[in-house]
């Protein structure tokens, strides 16, 4: 024979704590509100009588499930942390938990958010977006409210399919050559990243646009993507072409064309500036410091978040594009343009 | 009035493909075993009908519900990325989901447990683990299969309580010692991290042992945590009991030992060798290239992963500690014992 399931009102009268207190004592949404000593009482007593909230049956009674999926293309990868990291502050704080999928190649994606949708996610948040995004189409279809981060999708004929939440990349990339022509350089090249994905394609632009800015037009050369081994082979096809700074996509970009300046014997600042793009842990410890547009990852997390939840409780509104400010982080890879003759 | 819900038979007969076949191509953990043209065939016939799976539906009728519940300490941190992918791979080949929860101080962890035992997940994985998990109890009360993972527990008197998959930590101390002792290296020092977590407990006994192995015994001094903040004063700690040589229980501690170096005006390697743990990512590229001990966190995740399913089928067998084999990367931070005196 089962003893009786125990209640949530049996833990709080062994606490000696109101029902409402033991409830929120035993939702991580809500422990930090009380001391420390009394949610452990209350946590103690719980565990003591073998009490066990039961989401699913609550989640049938007001179907909702509190749950959103968060999908990413490459968890392993140091960027996407800090993006789970805020998403999952906002959503623990109003009881939600996230569902995360990891998924790289479209096909993959596109299954992994049915998956998620079968899970009765009440909402979605995509770190995958292309520039024409499967997944978003698969959430579109489903009828579940998404918000894109990281990367937005191209706007189509009618306008954008969904809320994004993504850097200034114009902004980095204005900041990245003002600072270069402010030093006196005029041969600025751009390793771009990948054109099918919103950084790759918007950094571009935003580069070429601040060139323009400034009366200049400068080499570009595309990665096939945001690593090291591609900023590689890039960097020194813009080296051919006699640049004497260099602005890539990203940090790992940038970190290549450091491994190109060593292969042609040159030295970095004094013969080529170097801009990075993020500033990803310890990009302030390479050799020379890398000079970077720091991208807010955390921040991001947070308010696609906040925008899902927002889209969750009034799904009819119209998709808003938020764009974080990034900020420009001088270190040791940039200097004044040299008087010796260019690298080419 | 609604339109009856589209069923599996329907997409497959509008894919013209097997109910088996269509099946596969809607389930993340399968879709790649069918041609991507088949699969986006299907895949496109279930959009163009509606059709949804019901994971809910259907674990209510299995009483399965296909989600195991992942505990992180600090999902922002570059080592957790690793791990979690990992894990994430083996689960979705086996059509499980995660539930990922993030929460750094021990009363978070334990209502974040209660929060995710309540979605029902069959399984846990915690990378949280302190000596004694309170996190750990909390499954375990609730009779929930659960594997440590990167951590594990001090065994109890009654011996391990749940299964851990870690990197052998004494292994990799030992490679660290005997590499330095290799290159005439005597006085050496450690800097340890936090005692409560295993790896810092471990790391330093397995320094402690490998110096008593070589006939040595160094100098200690423990860091309050895992950071290049708080590893710069235990180096300075450790310059002024005259160390020329210094291991240190991660690579963040290992560069705040190289911030201690640039202080005193001492240079790595000539003066003072310095060995990391774990190779993070750019750690080659700092300057020096950092001398290091390689974990491997994917295939911790991994095999946490397999381990927790084996539970989840098999629940009685006895809890197994499996350990990683770590790899030492020798590059630039670690040079024979120089002739001049000591930095002290």
């Amino acid at each position: 024979m089962r003893t009786p399931t125990p209640t949530l009102q049996r833990v709080a009268d062994a606490a000696g704590v109101h029902r409402s207190t033991a409830s929120r004592a035993l939702n991580a949404a809500t422990a930090h509100l009380l001391s420390p000593a009394v949610a452990e009482r209350i946590q103690e007593a719980s565990r003591l009588l073998g009490y066990r909230r039961d989401v699913v049956a609550a989640s049938l009674r007001t179907r909702r499930s509190l749950l959103v999926g968060v999908l990413v293309p490459d968890i392993a990868n140091p960027v996407f942390g800090p993006i789970l990291s805020g998403i999952e502050a906002v959503l623990a704080a109003r009881g939600y938990s996230a569902l995360i999928a990891n998924a790289l190649d479209p096909a993959r994606q596109v299954a992994a958010a049915h998956d998620l949708i079968a899970r009765r996610v009440e909402g979605m948040v995509l770190a995958t977006a292309q520039r024409r995004d499967p997944a978003l189409t698969a959430c579109l279809d489903a009828g579940i409210p998404a918000v894109l981060v990281n990367r937005a999708e191209a706007d189509g004929e009618a306008g954008p399919r969904a809320c994004a939440v993504v850097s200034d990349d114009g902004l980095g990339m204005r900041m990245a050559v003002e600072h270069l022509v402010g030093l006196g350089h005029t041969a600025i090249g751009h390793i771009a990243g990948p054109a099918n994905l919103s950084t790759g394609a918007l950094r571009r632009q935003g580069f070429e646009a601040a060139m323009a800015a400034a009366g200049l037009r400068g080499p570009i050369v595309g990665a096939a993507a945001f690593t090291r081994e591609a900023g590689l082979p890039a960097a020194l096809d813009l080296l051919r072409r006699g640049v004497t700074a260099i602005v890539a996509a990203n940090d790992l970009l940038a970190l290549g064309a450091y491994q190109a300046l060593a292969q042609r014997g040159l030295a970095c600042p004094a013969d080529v500036s170097v801009v990075g793009h993020n500033d990803m842990p310890l990009v302030d410890m390479v050799q020379p410091p890398l000079t970077t547009v720091r991208i807010r990852p955390c921040d991001m997390g947070r308010e696609a978040a906040t925008l899902l939840l927002g889209r969750i409780a009034t799904p009819a509104s119209a998709p808003v594009l938020q764009v974080i400010r990034p900020e420009f982080v001088r270190r040791g890879s940039t200097a004044a343009r040299s008087s010796r003759p260019g690298p080419s």
